[in-house]
C-alpha cells in the first residue's frame, strides 16, 4: 500500500489523495503508528479483512482513462432521436451546459440542509418547482424525483395513503411500458390491488383509491381526462395524471382539468437523454396533499435579518424521515437535472418554450397529414408530438431498420405499428425523410391535432423569472450569481459524516457531456449502445468485486432505490422458498430512518434492536429478537461500520446470528469509504448490500442528486436483481423467482456512470485500499486533534474511529446554552459547510473528511473547531451571555458586519474575522441564519415576487435586537 | 434588421444581444428614434454606408453551427505526435483544462490593467514569471510573448537597442525553420544585417549586436553555447538562448551559462497543439536588460493598507508605449495559456516536471540506442527529447508515411533525415513502434545523451508554490480562489472603450477543446488537417466580405501583428514598385500608441497629423504634412470610427488626399464593433485593415490573451500577406513583390478560430449588422444618460457618438481634485470594472457599453455614474475634502469596511454599499489601492515568500490614516 507520487507522474491516485507521504507522516506520528499499514491492522477487525485486495483493473492514467471511455462512447451510435416514450430529444444550451451540468460549482454542492450557504441552489429549485407548478396547475411542487416510473409509483402510494381507503388502484393502459411495469410492482409490494385498462371513460367498480392518467398516452394519442377525473372523485378516489411538460403549453394544465395529483420527467427542458438518466422527474399536487409531498421541497421564509431566504421546507433527510411510519423513501433526488431544466425554462422563457412546442406540434401534424395523403393510418387524431402509424405485416421493424439506416431513431410500438416522436431539434426536412419511409411522400401542413376540449387556455409561466433573463450574457451572469452564493466542494471541505463528500475527478465529469454517451435513447437497440453496455458490465464486475458479492444491478438510480431493490430481492427469495410469512425486517436503533422506509415499502415490518452502551448493537437484545421472531424474520438491515463510525468487531457473529433464524442480512454501503479494497461486505456476512456512487465513487452530489444506489447479492439472490422495465408484463405479476424493475430504464441513471468507472480505472485495486486508509486516517487525525475540545461519542478497538467521528457537545449545550445547531451555522463564519448535524444522535455533530483533504485543510477546520470551543467556554465562564454571544447569532452576511450600526456585545471582528486565515480568503453568506418557524409556519413554495427583494427603503444593517 | 427572438427560438441573434425588443424601444426613446434604422441613419454617415449587407453566411442555431464545426473536427486527423519543431506532445490535466481554459471567471476576464479587480490573475501570471526565471536562471521573465518566432524577433531588437552599437546579427542555423524565418525578416526590417550559421564556436567578425543560440536545435542536438557566449561578450554583444523549459531541468540553465537573454514556447507544459497556437512564448533577461523588456511584467506592491499587492509592473498597453520610440508593439499576449502552463508547472511541481523530463529523455535515448542497435544512423549524441535519424536515399517521405499509417506523426527534417521528438504520453511501447519503421527492432535502455558539460546542476522550481499543490481538490480550490478575486464578464459589464469587451458564447468556446481541433500538429501535412483549412479559408472569406477586402489572413496572432503585417505589405508594396523612398508614416494624434510603435517595426518613420477642436483629424493640418512629405509618404493609418469614439464624416476625404500624393490608407480594425455589416473599410478608401477577433469577433480577451489579428487587404496588396513560414529560404531576403512571415506558423493562433466561425455563422449577415447597429443604441444611451453628470468630449453628427464615449472629468478635476482615477477605483465598490482611463486624452474616461449588454445593467453602471458624481459635487459644494472623501480611499476590502475600527469622515455603508441593488450581489476586492510608486521604486517580479500574507499579526482594519 506504499505509493511515491512523484516516481509516476501519470499516477492518479496521488491527485486523489489529500496529503502527501509529509503530511501523512505528520497525521500518523500525531496517531502514534509508524504506518498506515499499522493504522488499518490497528482499526479494522482482523476477521473482516479481505484476504487480498480485491481485484478490478490496473490503474489507468487519467488519458489513458479518458482514452478508453472514448472508445466506449465511440462504440455507442448515435442516432436523431425521434424514438419518445418518455424520453425526448432535446438541446441544452451550451451556456447552460458548461455552466451548470459541467460547473463544479453546481456539481460538488451538497444538499441544500444547511441554508445559509445554500441560497443559490434554493432558488434555482424554488425555480423548478414554480415552473412545474404553474405548468401543472397545481400549487405545490417538490423539488425533483428520480423517475417518471417511480413518481408514478409514489402517486400512488400518495392516493392510497391520502384516502385511507380503497386497496385497488386503476393504471392507463396508456402510460410508457417501463412506467407501468414499475408502478404495478411497487404497488403490488404494498398489497394494493391494481388494474391495467384504457382509461378514458368512465370508472367502474368500488374500492378505487386512486387512478393514474396518461395524458397524452404512450402513442402521443391525447384524450380529455376530465370524465375519468370525475369520475374517481365520485368514488373517493384521487386523480394521477402524467404528463409531458413541453406538451402542457399546448394542452390545459392537470390541474385545471380537475387532477390532484401531476408527475412526469422535466427531461426534454435541456437534459441529455443519457442512456436513460439521470433526469429530473417532477410531482405536483393540490394543496390539501402538500404535507404527504415524497420528496424535497423548497419553502421562502425569512433570515434572522427579516430578509427572504429560502430553505427545505420538508426535508427528507435520512435522518428526518420518519422511519417505519415512512410513506416514500426518497432522500437523493435529480437537484442538478432539476436545475438545468429550470434554467432552460428561464432562458427560453414561456413564450421560447411555447414556440418550441408549436414548432414540435407544427411537424407532428404536418408528419401525421403527410403520411395521410399518402395513404398510411395514422392511429390518433389527436397528439402532441408523437404520431402512432399503423404499417400492418409486422412491417414495423422494416421501417425502424430503415430509418436506422437513414441516420433516425424511431420506436416500434408493436410489430405493426412504428412511433415517430418529434423533438426539440426536428426540422421540416427531417418530416420529408420520416414520411419517405413510409410512402412516396410530399410534404404538407397538418391543422393543430390538440382537441379543443383540452387546448391550453390558462397562462403559464407568468412568474418574471421566466421573462427576464432572455440573453446569453444574463444567463452567464445568473449561473454565477447563484453558484457563488453557495459553498461547495470546490471552495472548502465539507466534512459531512455518513455523506463521503470527496472529490468528484475532473477526468470523468468530462466525459459525461461526450455525445457519444450523453445522446443515446436508453430505448436504443443493444447494438447502437455497445459500448455503454460494455462499460456498465464492467463497472458492475468492478463494484461485485469490491463488495465481495456474485452479482451487481445499478439500475437502481438512488441509493433509497437501491435498499428497495434489496429488501425486494430478500422478501421475493423468501416468497420463492415459500417462506411467505417472512416479513420482519430487524432493524438498530442507530439506522439510517432511509432503511425503516425502505422495508416498509418492501412490506416488511420494521422490529428495532436496541444499541449497547459502547453505540454498537446490543447482542442481547438481538437474540431476544430473534428468538421472538425466529421464523418471520425476513431480514436485519445494518450499516458497516455502523452510522456511529465505528468498526464493531461483532459484525460477523451478528450476521451468523440472523443467517441461524434464517434471515437475510442487508449491509447498508452508505460508509463504504471505510470498506473498499480492504473489507467486503459479501465476504463477512452480507447477503445484499447497495453501494451510494455518489459517495464512495465520486459521482457528485450536484446539490442534491444525481445519485446512483447500485445492489450488490449474493449467489442464491441473483435471479431477484432489478429487471429490465421493458422486459416484463405489467398486466400480471411478476412471476415468482424473479425479480422487478425498479427504474425506468435497464440501467437507470447510466449517463453518470462513467465518472464511477474512471474513478475506479484510474486508482486501481491498491489504490482503491489506499483511499479507505486515508480515509480512516484522516478521520482519526481530527478525532484526535479535537478530542480535548469536544468528546468523541464513540470509538473502536484501540481507541479508534472508523472513517467518520460524532463530536459530543450535549454537556456543553447543558453548560453554555450552545447548540450544536449554533456550532453549525458559526462554522459558516470560518469557512466551513457544517458536519452532519443531529445524526445518527442529538446534540451531536458528524464529522467525516474523507481521504481527499490534505493536512492543511484538516488543520484549519480543527483551528476553527477550537476556536469555536473557545467561544463556548467564555459563555460557560460566565464571561459571555449566550443570548448575546458571537454564537446565538452566526452566521453573519457582508451586510451585517459592515453597516454602520453595531449593537452587539462582540466586536465586528470577532463576529467576521475569528481567525486571521479568513484574511486570504473569506466567504460571506447571502443571508443570516434562517428562520425555521416562519416558514413553517407560511408555507411558500414558488418564487416570491422581486419586489420581495428591494432593499432600497431597508437601512438596517443588524435587526437582531428586535429579535432578542 | 427587424427581428423578434421569439418567433425562432434557435435564433442566437436574441441571445447575443442584451435588450430584447422592448428595451430596445426604452432606450430609442430616450434618443428620440423611432426605430433603430433610423438611428444609425442618423449615426453613420451616409457616404460610407455599405450598399448592401456584406454577405457571410446564413445563419446558424447554436447546434447546427456546432454540428458543422463537429464535422470540421471530424475532418482533421488526429495522430500521435511526434514532430516536435517547437510543438510537443503534452497532457493537459483536466482539472486545469476545465478550471482555466474553460472556465469564463478566467477566459471572460480583461488584462490586468485594474490591478485591485485582477489579484488572481495577476498571482497566476506572477507564478509564469517565476517559472520562467528559475527555469532560465535569469531574474526577470515577463507575463509571455506570442509564439517563439516573434519572442527571438523581439529579443534581436532589444539586443539591438541595449548595445547601440552593431548592425549585425548571428543567428544559429539549428534553430527551428519557422523561427529563422520570421525573426530573418523582423530584423531586416529594421535594417539589421543577418547571418545565419551553426553555432557551435567562436564567432568571427566584429560589429555584433548579438547572437541567437538554439539550445536545443531543430535536429534536437545539444551543444554548450559558453564559448559563442563568451565570444559575442567578447565582442561587446548580447547573447539569446531560444530553449525549451522542459529541457531545462536536464540542461543547465541559460542564465548560468551567461546568456543575457532567454527566449522559448511553454506550450509542453499542458497546452493543446491547437494546430500552431495560441500558446505562451517566454522572455527572460539579465538585471540590466529588464527596463527594456518587451510585453507586460507584472510585479509586486502593497495596497493603501501596506498589504502585499500584484500589478503591471510595465504596462505596454496601446496608450502606454511609447509610440514613435517604441521598441516593441505587443499589447496583447497570451496570458490565458501562460496560466494554464504556469499550472501545470505548479501542478506537477518541481519533482513531477523533473519526472516528466526524465522519463521523455530516458524514452529518446531507448530509442536511440535501438536504432543504434539496430544499424541506424543516428545524426546526434546529445540529446534532450528528439532523436534525428539518418535513413538515406530519400527515404525519410517513406518512414514519415509508414508511421502515419500506424498513426504516428513524426518530422521529414529533410530528404534524408527522420527526427522524432518524445512528448509526455509517450511510452516504451511507442518505442518499439517508432524504431521498427527503421529496421528491425529490439528495444534496448540508452544511456543519458545529456552532455555532462551542460548537465544541470542548479536547483529550480525552489518558490514553494511549486511544491505545495499536488492533490486535485487543492489545484480546484487554489484556481477557483484565484478567480474569485478577478472582476470578469461573467460578473459584470467591461465598459471599455477601444477594447469591446462583449459576449464570448459558449456555444464557440466549447469546441476549441475538442481532441480534432486541440490535438493537431501546426505541420501536419494538409491531408491531415483538411478540416482545419476548410474552415480556416471559409473565416478568411467571411472576414474579407464584412471589410470589403480582398483577401484576409489570420496569421498574426495578435492586433499589434495584424499591425505589422499591414505596415509590411505596404512597405513591401512600394518598394516593388520602385518607390523606396516612401518611408513616412502619417498618424493622428489621437491614435493608439501601437500605431506608431508597429510603423516603426516596419522602418516606417512617423508624422504626426493633428487633431480639429471636434476630435476629428485637422484637414488642414493633414494637407500641410501630405504637402511637405508628399513622394515620401508611404500610408496613412487611421482608425475609424476614430479612437474618440465618432464616426467622422471626413474619412473618405481623408483617404482620398493620402491616395492622392500615392500614400496607402490602414484603416486600424480595433473599432470594427461600430462597423461590421453596416460599413466596409475596404470600400470607402482603405488599402489595409487589421481585425482584432478578440474585440468584434468574440474570442475571449482571457486576461491579457490571446488575441488574433488577420490582416485583410485591398487586391494590389494580396501578393504581401504574409507567407508560410516553413515556405521561405531565411538564408536570403524575401524576394521582392512577397510578403513575409509574421508567425510561428501559416494560421498562427489556429486554436481559437472556432470561436470566431461560430460567431459569425450564428449571427448571419443580418445579425452581425444588428449587432453593430445595437452597439451604436448603447453607446448613445450611456452617453445621453449621463451627459447631464459628466461631459461627453466629443460627438458626431446629430450629436451621437458611434459605439463608444468619453466622459470628460478635466473640469471636475480642477473644481474637486477628483481624478479619472478615484472614479476607476471608486467603480469596484459599486460591482464594476473601470472604463478605459486617460485613454485617448487624459484625464477622460472612455466608456463602450457593446451590444451585449441589456439595459438593466446599463442602468445599473448609470446609477453608479450618477452616484459618483453626486459623492464629487460634495466636494465641489465644500461638504467633503478631497483628501477625506469616499472616493480618494476607493476601493474598500471587506476587511477595511468591517473592521473594528473606523476613522474615516464617510461612513461604512458609504464605503461599501452607496446603492440598494450591491445587497443583492456585492464583490469586494481583495486589495485596496495599489501603491504604484513604492512597486515602481521596488521592482520585483517573481512570487514573494508565504510570510508574506501572514495576517496573524495585523490588527489594523485600515491604515489610510497614516497615509494622510
Amino acid at each position: 500500500m506504499t505509493f511515491d507520487p512523484v516516481s509516476d507522474p501519470a499516477s492518479y491516485l496521488a491527485r486523489h489523495l489529500g496529503p502527501d507521504s509529509a503530511e501523512e507522516k505528520v497525521m500518523l506520528d500525531k496517531l502514534g503508528y509508524g504506518s498506515i499499514d499499522e493504522l488499518i491492522d490497528a482499526a479494522l477487525p482482523a476477521d473482516i479483512r479481505a484476504s487480498a485486495t480485491p481485484q478490478t483493473a490496473e490503474a489507468l492514467s487519467e488519458r489513458d482513462a479518458q482514452a478508453k471511455l472514448r472508445s466506449y462512447a465511440d462504440q455507442n451510435t448515435v442516432l436523431r432521436s425521434f424514438y419518445g416514450q418518455g424520453f425526448s430529444d432535446t438541446i441544452t444550451p451550451p451556456v447552460i451546459r458548461r455552466g451548470v451540468v459541467e460547473d463544479p460549482g453546481w456539481y460538488t454542492a451538497y444538499t441544500p440542509y444547511q441554508p445559509e450557504i445554500s441560497q443559490g441552489r434554493l432558488e434555482a429549485l424554488l425555480n423548478f418547482q414554480t415552473m412545474i407548478s404553474e405548468l401543472t396547475g397545481l400549487p405545490i411542487a417538490n423539488a425533483s424525483l428520480l423517475d417518471e416510473a417511480s413518481a408514478v409509483a409514489e402517486s400512488i402510494g400518495l392516493m392510497a395513503r391520502a384516502k385511507k381507503k380503497g386497496s385497488r388502484v386503476i393504471l392507463d393502459a396508456r402510460l410508457h411500458p417501463q412506467v407501468l411495469a414499475v408502478a404495478t410492482e411497487r404497488a403490488r409490494a404494498i398489497d394494493l390491488e391494481v388494474e391495467i385498462t384504457r382509461l378514458s371513460d368512465e370508472l367502474v367498480g368500488e374500492d378505487l383509491c386512486g387512478v393514474v392518467i396518461a395524458y397524452p398516452g404512450t402513442e402521443g394519442d391525447v384524450t380529455d381526462p376530465r370524465k375519468v377525473i370525475e369520475s374517481i372523485h365520485d368514488r373517493g378516489g384521487l386523480a394521477t395524471v402524467v404528463t409531458d411538460p413541453l406538451a402542457l403549453f399546448l394542452l390545459e394544465s392537470p390541474g385545471e382539468l380537475g387532477a390532484d395529483i401531476a408527475v412526469g420527467n422535466s427531461q426534454r427542458f435541456g437534459v441529455p437523454l443519457f442512456y436513460g438518466g439521470p433526469h429530473a422527474a417532477f410531482m405536483a399536487v393540490a394543496d390539501n396533499l402538500k404535507r404527504q409531498m415524497p420528496g424535497r421541497l423548497v419553502g421562502v421564509s425569512v433570515d434572522a435579518d427579516g430578509n427572504p431566504a429560502y430553505r427545505l421546507a420538508l426535508q427528507t433527510r435520512e435522518q428526518h424521515i420518519r422511519r417505519e411510519r415512512a410513506t416514500s423513501n426518497i432522500c437523493t433526488a435529480q437537484a442538478l437535472l432539476a436545475v438545468t431544466a429550470s434554467m432552460y425554462a428561464v432562458y427560453h422563457g414561456a413564450d421560447g418554450l411555447k414556440a418550441i412546442a408549436d414548432r414540435i406540434h407544427s411537424l407532428a401534424s404536418s408528419f401525421a397529414e403527410t403520411l395521410r395523403a399518402g395513404g398510411v393510418t395514422v392511429l390518433h387524431d389527436a397528439f402532441f408530438d408523437t404520431v402512432a402509424v399503423r404499417v400492418g405485416d409486422g412491417g414495423a421493424q422494416g421501417v425502424v431498420d430503415k430509418l436506422a439506416d437513414a441516420g433516425f431513431l424511431v420506436r416500434a410500438i408493436d410489430a405493426d405499428t412504428v412511433g415517430v416522436s418529434f423533438g426539440e431539434s426536428a426540422n421540416a426536412g427531417d418530416v420529408h425523410v420520416l414520411a419517405d419511409a413510409f410512402c412516396d411522400a410530399t410534404v404538407v401542413d397538418g391543422d393543430t391535432a390538440i382537441p379543443e376540449a383540452v387546448a391550453r387556455t390558462t397562462e403559464t409561466l407568468t412568474h418574471p423569472i421566466f421573462s427576464s433573463i432572455h440573453s446569453e450574457t444574463q444567463m452567464l451572469r445568473y449561473l454565477r450569481t447563484l453558484s457563488d452564493k453557495d459553498l461547495a466542494l470546490d471552495r472548502t471541505m465539507i466534512p459531512l459524516g455518513s455523506c463521503t463528500m470527496k472529490l468528484n475527478p475532473t477526468a470523468g465529469m468530462e466525459t459525461i457531456t461526450w455525445p457519444g454517451f450523453a445522446n443515446i435513447h436508453p430505448f436504443a437497440p443493444d447494438e447502437q449502445a455497445k459500448g455503454w453496455i460494455e462499460l456498465i458490465e464492467e463497472l458492475e464486475g468492478w463494484l461485485a468485486s469490491l463488495t465481495g458479492y456474485a452479482k451487481v444491478s445499478v439500475q437502481p438510480n438512488a441509493g433509497s432505490q437501491g435498499e428497495l431493490a434489496g429488501l425486494l430481492a430478500i422478501r421475493r427469495y423468501h416468497v420463492a422458498n415459500g417462506d411467505t410469512e417472512r416479513d420482519i425486517c430487524v432493524v438498530p436503533a442507530s439506522a439510517h430512518g432511509t432503511n425503516a422506509a425502505s422495508a416498509t415499502l418492501a412490506n416488511l415490518r420494521v422490529v428495532v434492536v436496541a444499541t449497547a452502551d459502547d453505540g454498537s448493537i446490543d447482542l442481547d437484545d438481538l437474540d431476544a429478537k430473534l428468538e421472538q421472531h425466529g421464523d418471520r424474520v425476513a431480514a436485519i438491515m445494518i450499516t458497516y461500520p455502523s452510522t456511529h463510525g465505528v468498526f464493531e468487531d461483532t459484525v460477523r457473529t451478528v450476521c451468523e446470528k440472523v443467517h441461524a433464524v434464517g434471515g437475510q442480512v442487508y449491509i447498508d454501503g452508505a460508509n463504504m469509504n471505510a470498506l473498499t479494497g480492504l473489507a467486503q461486505p459479501g465476504k463477512f456476512g452480507g447477503d445484499v448490500s447497495h453501494l451510494n456512487l455518489h459517495k464512495t465513487f465520486t459521482i457528485p452530489h450536484g446539490g442534491g442528486g444525481p445519485g446512483v444506489g447500485p445492489v450488490a447479492v449474493a449467489e442464491h439472490l441473483v435471479p431477484f436483481l432489478p429487471t429490465d422495465p421493458l422486459g416484463t408484463n405489467p398486466d400480471e405479476e411478476a412471476p415468482e423467482g424473479t425479480g422487478v424493475p425498479i427504474s425506468s430504464s435497464r440501467y437507470g441513471s447510466a449517463g453518470v456512470l462513467p465518472i464511477s468507472w474512471a474513478y475506479i480505472a484510474m486508482m486501481g485495486s491498491e489504490g482503491l485500499a489506499r483511499a479507505t486508509a486515508n480515509a480512516i486516517l484522516g478521520a482519526n487525525y481530527l478525532a484526535r486533534s479535537l478530542a480535548d475540545s469536544f468528546p468523541i461519542l464513540y470509538t473502536g478497538k484501540n481507541d479508534l474511529v472508523a472513517h467518520e467521528c460524532i463530536l459530543d457537545l450535549r454537556e456543553l449545550t447543558k453548560q453554555s446554552g450552545v447548540t450544536a445547531a449554533d456550532v453549525a451555522k458559526r462554522l459558516i463564519d470560518y469557512g466551513f459547510h457544517a458536519p452532519t448535524l443531529a445524526f445518527p444522535v442529538a446534540g451531536t455533530l458528524m464529522v467525516e473528511p474523507t481521504e481527499s483533504e490534505d493536512l492543511a485543510e484538516l488543520d484549519r477546520f480543527i483551528e476553527a473547531m477550537v476556536s469555536i470551543r473557545a467561544e463556548i467556554q467564555e459563555i460557560i465562564d460566565g464571561k459571555v451571555d449566550y443570548e448575546a454571544s458571537v454564537l446565538r447569532h452566526a452566521p453573519y452576511t457582508a451586510w451585517s458586519v459592515s453597516g454602520d450600526d453595531w449593537d452587539h456585545e462582540f466586536t465586528r471582528e470577532q463576529a467576521a474575522w475569528p481567525v486571521p486565515g479568513l484574511r486570504r480568503t473569506k466567504y460571506f453568506p447571502p443571508v443570516r441564519r434562517l428562520d425555521e418557524a416562519y416558514g413553517d409556519r407560511n408555507l411558500v413554495c414558488s418564487c416570491p415576487p422581486p419586489e420581495a427583494f428591494d432593499f432600497s427603503d431597508d437601512t438596517s444593517a443588524d435587526s437582531d435586537s428586535e429579535e432578542n
